[in-house]
This record gives C-alpha cells, structure tokens and sequence, in this order.
C-alpha cells in the first residue's frame, strides 16, 4: 500500500462519483448498479481508468449497495458482485489503490428500526470480508447517516484488519439523520480506531467548507472529504448539480488549506471534477494532525467532554441499596430503569450511570439490554458500569456511542480483562486506585497505582486522556482522615499525573446521619481539588445546589448564567417539594 | 523598682495574710481592719516587718476594703486610710516593694446587681490614684470573683501608670464566682494589659496547684499565686487553717516548677509560712515564660480561640436589610435584639455581631447599651461592629471580656482610631483589605493592605495575633473572578503573613437568586482555604449544614460526633421547618 505511506506526506484524492457516469451509460431508474459488475464490467473499469488518469488515487469499488439487504431478490449475491467489482477496479488501478466501498443496508437499525444491531455487523462482515479476499486495499464505509449503522460496519470491517476509512453524511448544521452532531460521530469513529474519517455527499464544497472548522476542532484523524457537485436540481428529467470542476475545485483547494488531508468527490462529481481539483490542490502540503486530547465519550446524539465544567454522572440506575430497583430488574421491568433514567436527564444529569449487577441476574445478557433501552429514551451518554467483563463487553458492543467504563483498577486480572475492550471499542475508563494489596491507606499509594494503571493502558495503546482515576470516597465515619487522602490523591492525580478524576462521592457519608449534607460538602471540596467528574443523585438538591453555586463561584458559568436561570424559575421558599428526592 | 527588674531572673516572693495576725492581736469581728492603719499602726508596721524578715519582696498595703463604699459610715476617708497604710508598709519595707492592694467593692455591678461599671472605676480610681500619690510601687487588685468589677479596677489602676497585678479567686474546678472560666479571666486581663496575674485566696496550694496547668496554658505573663494555708475549719470559736508551713512550702515548690513565678500567701498564713516558702523555694530558677500567641475573644463566661475550630460569627444584630431590626433599634426595643442573641446562640454562632448603625440612631449610647443588655442574656463573646470610634471606645470600655472589633481598614485615619482602643481596652481586630485607594481588584493587592496593617499595628504595640484579616468577599454577580480573588488573597494572609482570617460570606452572592446556595458553598471553599471565622447567618440551615459536615470532613470534628449529636436527633425529612429563618 505505497499510496497509503503518502498520507500525511502529500494529500490524497479520492475518485468521484459513479452514479452520474453509470447514467450517461444507460443505467436505467431503478436498476441496481452493483449488477452492471457482471453485466457491463468494461464500463465500470472505463469509468475507473478515466479517474485514475484524472489522478484519483483512491478508487472506490461500485459496491455502495452490494449487500445481502439491498441484492435481495436480485439474483445476484453479493460476493460474486464484490469479488467482480474489486477485480475490475484492481485492473483499473495501476499503482492506485482500490476502497471496497460499504454504503448502509437501507434499513434503519434497531431500535428506531427492525434492524437488530449483531445483523447488520453479520451484513456488513460479508462485504468486508469478500472485499478482502478479492484484494482490496481498504475498506470505506460511506454515506452513513446514522452513527450505529457505522458503528456495525467499522467492527465489521476492522475485523478484516484492513485500513478503515468511514465517511458520514450530514446536514448544513453537521447533524445526521438521526440528530448525533459531528463531535459525537468522531467521538465514535475515534474510539473505534479508524484510519480516516469525514463527511461524503449531501451537499456541495461550499457547504461542506463550513463544517470543516467543527470537524478538524474535534478529530485527531485525517479528514476525508467527498462532497458532491453542489446541490442537485431536476432539469428536463435529468438531474444537474450546480457546482461547474473550476469551483468545485476552488472551494476544495480551500478546505485542503484548512487542513482536510483525503480530498474526492460525490454525486455528480465526474473524472472532469477529479483533475480539476488534483491539478489545482496536488501541491498543497498537508497541514500536520494536530492531536487534540479530548477526553470525551458520547451518546448517538452528543460528546461529553471533560475537563470543562465538571460532568455530573447520575447514580440511581445502580441496585446498591435500592430495594424497589432490585426488585424491577428481578422482574425484568424496564419501565422502571427508563424512569429514572429520564428523572435524571432533567434534573440535569449529564451522563448515566447504569448497572444491572445482582447475583441472580444474568448480566451478560440484561446489562446490553438496559444499555439499549435506555438509549431509547435517553441521549446522554451513558457509563457502562459492571464487574463482570462479559457484561462489559456486550454492552460496550451494542451501545450507541463512546461510553464511559466504571471501571478498571490495578489489579493485573482487572486491567487484562478491561484494556483489550476499550481497545477494541473504545471508551474512557474510570480507574479505581486499589489492587490486589486493597486500597491504599495514603494519597501516595493511591497515586502510584494511578501511574501503574496508565503505565499499562499505555502498553494496550490507551491514552492517559481516556482514563479518568477515581481516588476512591471512603468513609469518614470509619476514619478521620479519609476524606483528606481521598482530596490529595485526586489532587496529586491531577497536578503530577495530568489524568482527569472522578468520584464516588457519596461513599464519603455512610454510616453518618443526613448524608446529604456531608455528601454535598465533600463534593464542594473535590471540585475545588480539581474533580472532573463525579457520580452523584442528581435527583438531590443539596447536590444540584452545590454543583451550580461552585460553577458559579469558579467562573465555570459564564456570568452566572446558569445559576441564574436555574434558580429565577425556582420559588424561594418551596424546600419540601424542592427537596423531593425519590425513595426506593 | 530594683526588685520588679529581677522578675523573670529569680522568683519573687509575697508576704502572707494580715487578717489572721491582726485577729492575734486583738481585732474584734466586724470591726474594719483597715482603720487600724489609723488606730494602731504599730501593729500593721510590727507585721509588714515580719514579713519582710521572712523574706518577702512584695508587702501588701492593709487596703483590702479601703474604698468608699465598704468604708461608708466609719468616719473614715479612703483617702486618710490609704495613705497611713502605704506610709506604714513603705516604712517596714526596708528595700522590699509596696503593693497597694484593692479588694472587691462588696458590691455586684450591674447587670447583676446595683453598682454601674463607671461608678466601680471612680471607686477604684480614687483608691489607686491615693496610692500612687503615697508612694505605692505596685498596684495589685485581688480576690476578685467578677471579671467585670475586675476590669473596673484595672482601668483604674492602669490610668495611675504603676505595674498592676491581678488575682482572682476560682473554686477547684476554676470558675469563678459568675461563672467565667480562667481563659475567659486570662484573656480579658491580658488585654487590658496588666503586668502580672493570677489566682489567690479560696483553698490551699495543694488545690491551686491542679489549676496551675489550666491558667498556664493560656497565659503568657507572670503568673501569681497566692494560696490560703490550706482550708478552714472552725475550733474552738477560732478559725484553723489545716497546712502547715512545711507542707505549704513543698506544694508551693511543685507549683514554682510547673512554672509561677511570683508566690505568697492568703488566708490563714503567716510569716512562718513566708519563710519555709522564700526557703525552699528560691533558688528555684522561675520556669521561662512561654508566649501563648493565642487569637483569643472572651465574654465574661468563656473565652474563644481562632485557629481550632472555624468561628462562625452571628450576623443578625446588623440592620442592615432588615426593616424590623431598623423599626426596633428606633424605638428602643432591646427584646427585639435580645432575642435574636438568643435565636444565634441556640443555634450555634460562637460570636454574635453587634450594629446598631444608623443615621438617626446616637451610637455612642446605643451601642454600649446593646452589648450590655445582650451580655445579660448571652454568655458569648461579642463583635462590636461600629465604623464610629467613640461608640466604638463606649462599647468596648463597658464590654465584659476581651471583645472582637468590627472593624479597622487600611486608611490611616481608621488605624489611628481604632488601634489605640485596641492597644488600651484589649480585643482582637478584624481588618479590612481596603485603604485610601479602595479595595484593590487583585489578590496581591489586598494581601499589601494586611501587611500595611499588621506593620502598623505592631507600631502600636498590637500584636499580628489579635488581628484577624477579612480579604473582602464582593458578589460574584458583578464580576466573575471576584470569588476567585477574595480566596486566593485569603490564603496568602494565611500562609504567608501568618494571620488568621474572617469573612463576611453572604456578600458574595449580593443580586443572585437563592443566595444561601452560593453562600453554603463558597463559606466552604474558604474554609477550605483556611478561613479562621466566618460572619454568617446560624438560623441558615444550609450555613449551618456546610459547617457542621466541613468539620466532620476536615478532621476538626472529632469521630464525627458533633456531626452525629446535631443530627442524629433531627427528623431526616422536614426540610420545612429545617428552612426556619426568621424573616424580617
Ligand atoms: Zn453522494
Ligand atoms: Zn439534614
Ligand atoms: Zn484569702
């Protein structure tokens, strides 16, 4: 793959579109095109040749539809029109390389549609994997208006170990069909380990040019671009895109310059499109990846990033000590974890903490279900919270996003079951610092187990910026000095390890009476040591009033707007309903 | 005064009691031992020289009851008899000192009983302004059971420009007649500056010795005990005390060891109990002094130090904002202020703040009127809060105990006024971070002003301890950082001027809706930058909710058990009533 080596070192183009070409050739409405593979392969290699002469070094197999949903009833199956269209762009190639290109099946997943998640993973490993055995050089998934359906396809096809290339569609506002905005889509794409990632048709340069500052904001990964010709209009039953090659390839040149490294076109884009823009952007030196270190994880919907205003994960969704909870997932009651997942949205909850663990539950299989459930009326991320790695696993698969992990911690069984997940997955990791020797009794112990633990996500390829440490709450009413090396060994966590931190606040009061109180102290005082995160009842007002007072008193809420329009609405003096925690 | 200069280099010795002898020698029950300075002079000169024989260094003058209201009806003058008595001591006193001794009044001051404090102080003026006139060397005030009637006294005898010495008389567990504990004695008497202090009279050296450890942890000048010769008991018709001299002597050197330096003794001793003491006890070198450096308030009940535990200072008695307290200060209501002591108390203010400031109002005479009356029914040490230097002065010359001053600045003019009260009545100062040029909008800035302060206050002889500095808290509402800056200043005066600290809270959510949340969390974040004293408001249960649970969580509650005591009895859920500020 001597093309591939290029990146970085010059920009790369892709070819344009197929569909307009296909038409000029006859194609008629209605026709699938992924036939004309068997049927008409010299023109598919002519259309292939003709954009490798205009200096496409990407060429994309005509596959967009070729999948067992889409050729269904076709007559054909889809890996001898794979094998078929790979084999021609192959002879069309000549030292270009050859995408084995994966649209969407057409079918909306599960559970906004019938699709079940592991199906389409099924459809799409087909694909990939004749894509592969035909000699693709890469695999690009494109088009994807819907992060789950892209989440399906690139497990699908890093399962063939090529490279990965994915490329989404979206509006004018950079939001997919399904309302996920871009940060979330390369929240995702990113945890997955793509090779590349960017927008494809939908709209013309012009348009595109205007995203390109939000999506280079949030990727760390080569940007890829393939807009269409403009915007199409019907002209005398034919349909015309509005964008000539010259400004095609002006406003490309553009978006190159702003830092785009793979560059092609879409619908109504022709080999004229191509060399215009390979002659006009060739020479443009790539501008250099610049990493950007988020820690952030994601819904379908939107990115959490931390580091910001310190992020509230709500704790109701966890059994520990809730009886009614306890008995609703006994009972399989969804109802009942859906509630409280939406009590806690509104109360201001910006992650959800779910976990289904009780000895007599099969939590490989209900935690997933929960995890997708919850997604369906909820769209904040979510942390997948589990002891047991199979759990994890399943509902790391089947989750709609980046999430959040609760947890890994320092003991070698931990983190060998944990980092090969969030490896494959992707995912930031809450770290507890215990391991096989307990829990630290001092801020020292428990940061060297922080250092050990970033030390070996590392040797698994995991960032220190997708770990966030958890000094462990314990409480005081066991010791005096709890709460003190708790606060230092978050501090030094954050200070001389530079990894963001979390908390189990409410740990801090057990055993004590109005737990609250020292619950939402304690919190106050974490926040002031630097706490990024913290798993907390939003549901609790003394919380809430803690967590938007020292957003107020910190300058994390600009203004004290926040505060502002929190509490205007609220009555002074209404503390029995204000107060209106639920009770299990 | 060649012997008050070997105080510190060798210990220092009182003669015994008179009483006895003068029984010995004929006095009658109910006659005036001190007319015998008139009658039989020789007698009191045959004691005095006794006396010196065994060793004393410093001769109590007969005056014990030489004031006007004990001496009303005996013909006689306190002037006539003070001065025979003083002629007669300096006559025996052959190189020893003369210390003209005051007794109590016999009467209660008001509140308590009749005697207004200023007619205690021209009663106590006259007798030591005759005794300087006479020649006395030392004025040393005695027996005192009332702090109060004891700082009369000392004002008086300070105006006279001699050394004064002040013993009081506790029972064995070291209260005093009205209750006041010895810190609370200790640090009133320390504040208005007297040279030397101590314990005489009520029990022997073997019960005064089991106080010595309690006065000396608290006091940092000489220490004095005059011990009775043991306890009586009536034989015979006679009154017998049951140590002698030798076992007095032996208790008297344990109590030199722990640190007194000047001995002697009261009731029931004689010359030979001087002798066996000046024997065996001086060529103990005197224990050397230990400089407390305790910030330290006092009522006339109990004295409080900064430094443990945060000192939460009640804001209720302030008019400003609350039309009802206005109307009531107006009309003279006292209960009105009375109650809202007594609300602060019982719910946990350690201080309570007084101002009676406003512009129609005659300060100089309300305010005093107000801290008496409040010192009736609270037994807290108060905060005299007046920007008026002669209410000021009228308060803290009528408070009973050390007060805490609200408030010096940085201007000159405010020092100049404030310091010399500071430096004459006693108490603790809180200082403001403003001058001439403002409140500076850094936190370097305001830590200057501290500085600039402390300096000149160590001009006037006011030390760094009795300041507490308030680095400004300005609503968060007008400027983002402001909370940011007042904490930092705050921990810089902390850390790096070595002063204690002390916050108005509540202003810095001046303008926002819900203030007590913004006001619960940033008294937090200041205690957690070390905030010394807080002015808050104890009816808030969410003040009072953040202090408690902050103690607990720092350390400074020990196991909890405050924490637990205040609410384990409370009911879990009745945040209605919980709420209870009374409204204004
Ligand atoms: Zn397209
Ligand atoms: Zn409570
Ligand atoms: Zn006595």
């Amino acid at each position: 793959m001597r093309i591939l080596e290029d990146l970085g070192k010059r920009l790369l183009f892709f070819d344009g579109g197929m569909g307009t070409l296909l038409q000029e050739n006859g194609l008629g409405p209605g026709e699938l095109p992924e036939l004309w593979n068997l049927s008409r392969p010299e023109i598919i290699f002519d259309i292939h040749s003709r954009y490798r002469r205009a200096g496409a070094d990407i060429l994309k197999t005509n596959t967009f539809g070729a999948n067992a949903i889409k050729l269904h009833g076709s007559g054909r199956s889809a890996e001898e029109i794979i094998f078929a269209a790979v084999e021609i762009a192959k002879k069309a190639a000549d030292g270009a390389l050859v995408a084995m290109d994966i649209g969407p099946t057409g079918k909306l997943l599960k559970p906004l549609g019938d699709l079940a998640f592991e199906d389409a993973v099924s459809v799409f490993s087909e694909a990939a994997e004749v894509g592969k055995k035909a000699g693709a050089d890469i695999i690009l998934i494109e088009t994807m208006s819907d992060t789950y359906e892209c989440k399906a396809a690139v497990l699908a096809a890093k399962q063939t170990g090529l490279p990965v290339f994915a490329t989404m569609v979206a509006d004018e506002q950079g939001k997919l069909l399904t309302g996920g905005d871009l940060p979330a889509a390369v929240a995702l794409l990113e945890g997955l380990k793509v090779d590349a990632l960017g927008l494809n048709c939908g709209f013309g340069p012009e348009q595109m040019k205007r995203l390109v500052p939000q999506l280079l904001d949030c990727c760390s990964l080569p940007v890829i671009l393939n807009p269409n010709a403009g915007l199409p209009r019907s002209e005398g039953g034919k349909t015309i895109f509005d964008v000539n090659p010259q400004d095609f390839s002006a406003a490309m040149e553009e978006i190159a310059r702003d830092g785009a490294w793979i560059l092609g076109g879409c619908c109504g884009t022709t080999p004229d499109y191509i060399a215009a823009l390979v002659k006009r952007c060739a020479k443009i030196p790539p501008k250099p990846l610049q990493k950007k270190n988020r820690t952030v994880v994601s819904s379908f919907a939107k990115a959490m990033a931390f580091g910001e205003k310190p992020v509230l994960i709500g704790e109701r969704i966890n059994p520990t000590g809730k009886p009614k909870l306890k008995q609703a997932l006994r009972g399989g009651d969804m109802d009942y974890l859906l509630r409280e997942g939406i009590t806690q949205q509104q109360k201001g909850a910006h992650i959800l903490d779910v976990n289904v663990g009780l000895p007599e539950i099969d939590e490989p299989s209900l935690l997933p279900r929960a995890v997708s459930e919850i997604q369906s009326v909820v769209d904040l991320p979510l942390q997948i919270d589990t002891s047991d790695p199979r759990a994890m696993e399943a509902a790391m698969r089947i989750y709609n996003g980046k999430p959040l992990i609760n947890s890994v911690n320092g003991k070698k069984e931990s983190m060998e079951a944990v980092f090969p997940l969030v490896k494959k997955y992707g995912g930031a990791v809450i770290a507890l610092t215990l391991d096989e020797n307990g829990i630290p009794e001092t801020a020292q112990g428990r940061y060297k187990i922080a250092e050990k633990i970033v030390k070996t996500a590392a040797e698994y390829g995991i960032e220190k910026k997708d770990i966030l440490v958890d000094t462990l709450a314990m409480t005081i009413s066991a010791g005096q000095e709890n709460a003190a090396v708790t606060l230092e060994a978050l501090r030094m966590v954050r200070e001389k390890l530079g990894v963001f931190t979390s908390l189990g606040v409410s740990n801090i009061s057990f055993g004590l009476p109005h737990r609250e109180h020292i619950n939402a102290v304690f919190f106050t005082m974490a926040l002031q040591n630097g706490l990024d995160a913290a798993i907390v009842n939003p549901n609790s007002d003394e919380m809430m009033n803690a967590y938007f007072a020292y957003c107020a008193l910190s300058g994390k809420d600009e203004k004290c707007m926040a505060y502002i329009t929190r509490y205007s609405e609220q009555k002074a003096a209404a503390p029995a309903s204000v107060q209106g925690e639920i009770t299990l």
